[in-house]
């Protein structure tokens, strides 16, 4: 998958490296001659069927837990998924295990840089499978974090101030030691190690009775692209962000991905600057709808959800719920929404 | 059920009032003329089912999520059961429920003196079936639980400044008002509510492979006298309790309830001063085997649970886990241990 960090690859470049198969390959080429992607998913369901098999013995099966609506004023069943009580507290160990799992692996190891989920998740999926983590964060970095991943086994190198920095010292190590660099989201195999979140989901909640819509929240847009290469057009799926991190919204009003300005709350955890190109082809496949909620409705969301259900989870990963506390997406009167809680990375009291 | 608050009463006058059903009713006399409670439960297998049935449109089926013990030096796969996200935030909503389902219940409503957890489920379970509730706290109580209480729909009366003064005026109101008190735990149709914690736990773990013990927390003894009820002698149970509130122990250790001193960070929610004469009954009756773990104990589970699964739980509610990770219960090697995570009733920066 190349050495690039970054979050966009020419789609042509993207497609030569493909390693998902023949079928989709043919799509790849036929997308690079006419220039468009409309229908097709980067991702199959085959491939989401091959994730979840691999990674099982990996990663957790969260739970689903089902609420009457009644008490929040929607008349609708809420269906959350609590993929926060995944390995590493967010969905992202599946990517990296699904990664490790099938792709070539340098003997210098992996790298990334972040000091978030996504380097926490390649740490924990490096330990599984006996493989160096380079994790590279800047120096200002906070010291739980960093704790945090030296538990996980990651060699953690603290290099400049800022992200970029590191990025940068990222970038230098890999080509010198020819490790091998793990995309937080922008790559078909991570891609599809986080669509297993939708799949068990999609299984959990057929003894319910289905789903008639499933809320996300969208970063670079891993999660979401994955959804839609599960679900296809079975079932609608909303890109839940914040204004600060409009990448899907801003991507569907110039009908390809852009980069937008990060700012907010949600920017350390959802503050991608432009959608992925491999989420961007399945999302842009299936329609998925968008919806943009503000800091405040996050921050009131993320409240409610504590009230609630007695979770904890980040400021962005309750977008999904405030996109249908305020009516941003609006859902169908008697519905049964599922509701995406991907991660509860948050510093708390409780070391 | 009788007017009184304390958390026992004596087993004649107890069972005269029982509302279970013959069999169990018979039970009672030969209890009375022996003097001993050995082998049968005072809530039947087929009272949970009845109450499970009952307060299903009230309350939530919680789920539950299976961790290999591994990364925590353990043997055993885990199988949490996630009650913490129970209506209210702990299992108390669902003896609430189940009483006002099937007791009558007074014009002048039902009556608690509590500003936690089963105050609140109290509260909960009277709008829900339409009645009064008069909540009794200290003027001292934590304005937060109070504002709680008032969501709830509560009439919230505050009296004195210690528990024992809302206590009192609680009798007070019961007594001018022929008003209905609901106990927090020393009841079986509270218990047989309590019980469907266990009786979830062991339908959802069956198709992982079953259960090999079940440890919970213990405080007036509701809850893991609820789990002797469901489960018989069929899986060893395990009352966890700090050092503070260690009602269960203090019982085994005299052969019948003892009053004990109440201390430490568990008090304010594990501080039953005696181990309730029903779950007493229940849990002798199985020979329900002890743990007792420490303040610190308990503290550090809390922490682990937090790392573990970014769940947050009250200190005491951590003691099962605790027991586990201190060795005070030593589980079977290569064991399915069932732990439930009964309540997280604990006050948040999340408000």
């Amino acid at each position: 998958m190349g050495r690039q960090l970054g979050c966009v690859r020419r789609l042509d470049a993207l497609f030569r490296e493909w390693p998902l198969g023949q079928a989709t390959y043919r799509f790849a080429i036929r997308a690079r001659h006419t220039g468009t992607v409309t229908s097709v998913s980067p991702v199959s369901r085959a491939d989401v069927e091959a994730a979840a098999a691999v990674i099982a013995p990996h990663t957790r099966r969260t739970p689903i837990i089902e609420i009457d609506g009644e008490t929040l004023g929607l008349d609708i069943t809420l269906v959350f998924k609590l993929e926060y009580l995944q390995v590493t507290g967010a969905f992202k160990a599946r990517g990296a295990a699904n990664y490790m799992a099938t792709q070539p692996i340098s003997p210098a190891g992996v790298v990334a840089a972040s000091g978030g989920n996504h380097g926490a998740a390649v740490a924990y999926a490096a330990r599984r499978f006996g493989h160096q983590a380079h994790i590279f964060v800047p120096t200002t970095s906070n010291p739980s974090k960093v704790e945090r991943l030296k538990d996980l086994g990651a060699h953690v190198h603290q290099v400049g101030v800022t992200y970029n920095d590191a990025v940068d010292a990222a970038e230098a190590y890999l080509e010198a030691n020819d490790a091998t660099s793990i995309a937080a989201f922008d790559d078909p195999v991570v891609m599809a190690g986080a669509a297993t979140v939708t799949r068990e989901l999609d299984i959990a909640a057929a003894a319910g009775g289905g789903l008639d819509a499933v809320l996300l929240a969208c970063g670079g847009g891993g999660l979401v692209g994955g959804a839609a290469a599960w679900l296809g057009t079975s079932v609608p799926i909303v890109a839940c962000e914040t204004a600060g991190t409009a990448s899907y919204a801003a991507a569907l009003a110039a009908g390809k991905p852009v980069t937008v300005p990060i700012s907010g709350v949600a920017a350390d955890h959802l503050g991608a600057k432009q959608i992925g190109a491999v989420p961007w082809a399945a999302l842009s496949g299936v329609g998925a709808a968008s919806a943009v909620v503000s800091d405040e409705d996050v921050l009131a969301a993320q409240a409610r959800l504590w009230r609630l259900l007695r979770v904890v989870v980040e400021p962005g990963v309750a977008a999904p719920f405030a996109a249908l506390m305020t009516g941003a997406w609006v859902p169908p009167a008697g519905g049964r929404i599922g509701v995406v809680l991907c991660g509860a990375n948050v510093t708390m009291p409780l070391s």
